[in-house]
């Protein structure tokens, strides 16, 4: 999901080739031999094979910068402030909320109850990492700036599944918190991607 | 270690501040306004402020690009293909990686026993990760192509310390990763970083 937003949002054209998970395709060559370590998703332009989501996420605003779209800024400077946000979504916002999708989504949908102390305490982490949001969110419109980037995008896919649980509220407290999460789940390109992804 | 190593491998002129951490500086102001969530280290130039190492290595590799030493390619394609080996060292080397030290190093400074089935299994995790760097060092000389970049940086604080102990071997019996191993380990930059850092 966070490849694809990347795409969408550069505006850039695209095959999605899917594979059977079920059948082991992703630990098998052909595959290997482009994701040597057996991870998806991967991302193929001519002889360029990037794998690993935020790694194509950081790629292809690399190279489809587009100026009518200006997703990641060009200055050296901000895009030291987009990778700082980018690392802190991966290493402190994604542990909790991987946790908190695993007791919430996967779970119940699988007939298991949540452990209620796994969610007060990843909850707890999740909210100190929201308060820092807070306050970041009070000086900018996002979190590497005053335009959207990567810093936000990459934590729409966590973002999509945690709203969807009582864990929402922990964002709806945090009144800029809340207004960045709208402006950034309501982007055109997000849509397209959860239609894409999620409802088929 | 990886700020420092960056830092100097681009012959940039820094000011370096420790921190009384026995006395929590870091958990307190004035640090928790340049760093929201408490971590080491911060790297400050102006106005700007970037936190966390590898954000800060990214940083440091955009902002002081020296056309002289050349460390981290221009062209976008390659920077995608170093923001690869980078998120690799960040999701799978360096977890087995932190686990190992934490057995072989940490425990027996504190003169406790290592785990032996720990060991052994970050040690399998670990060995499967170098498969695929062997690999990948066969046709490059260095991660992210014929040039170092930050994509093999990012490795040599793990490496010093594993080095110094038995896991040595698991580098030792790759061929082309034992060269790499040598090259990087062997950079000027990374010696001050050793001296500074270590000796004291």
């Amino acid at each position: 999901m966070r490849a694809l937003a990347s795409l969408l949002e550069h505006e850039v054209e695209f095959e999605f080739v899917a594979l059977d998970l079920n059948a082991g395709e992703h630990k098998k060559e052909p595959f290997l031999t482009l994701s040597p370590l057996g991870t998806l998703p991967i991302f193929q332009d001519g002889d360029l094979i990037v794998f690993g989501s935020r790694s194509i996420m950081r790629c292809i605003s690399h190279i489809y910068l587009n100026p009518k779209t200006n997703q990641i800024y060009m200055a050296p400077k901000m895009q030291g402030i987009v990778s700082t946000w980018i690392d802190v979504e991966d290493h402190h916002f994604d542990p909790p909320a991987l946790k908190l999708i695993s007791e919430l989504v996967y779970k119940p949908k699988n007939g298991l109850q949540p452990d209620e102390m796994t969610v007060a305490s990843e909850e707890a982490k999740l909210a100190g990492v929201l308060d820092v949001y807070e306050e970041k969110l009070t000086n900018s419109k996002f979190l590497g700036g005053d335009k959207f980037t990567s810093a936000d995008l990459t934590h729409l896919p966590s973002l999509h599944y945690l709203m969807r649980t009582l864990v929402k509220r922990l964002f709806q407290e945090r009144t800029k918190v809340n207004a960045w999460c709208a402006a950034i789940t309501s982007r055109p390109a997000w849509a397209k991607v959860v239609e894409m992804v999620v409802e088929k």
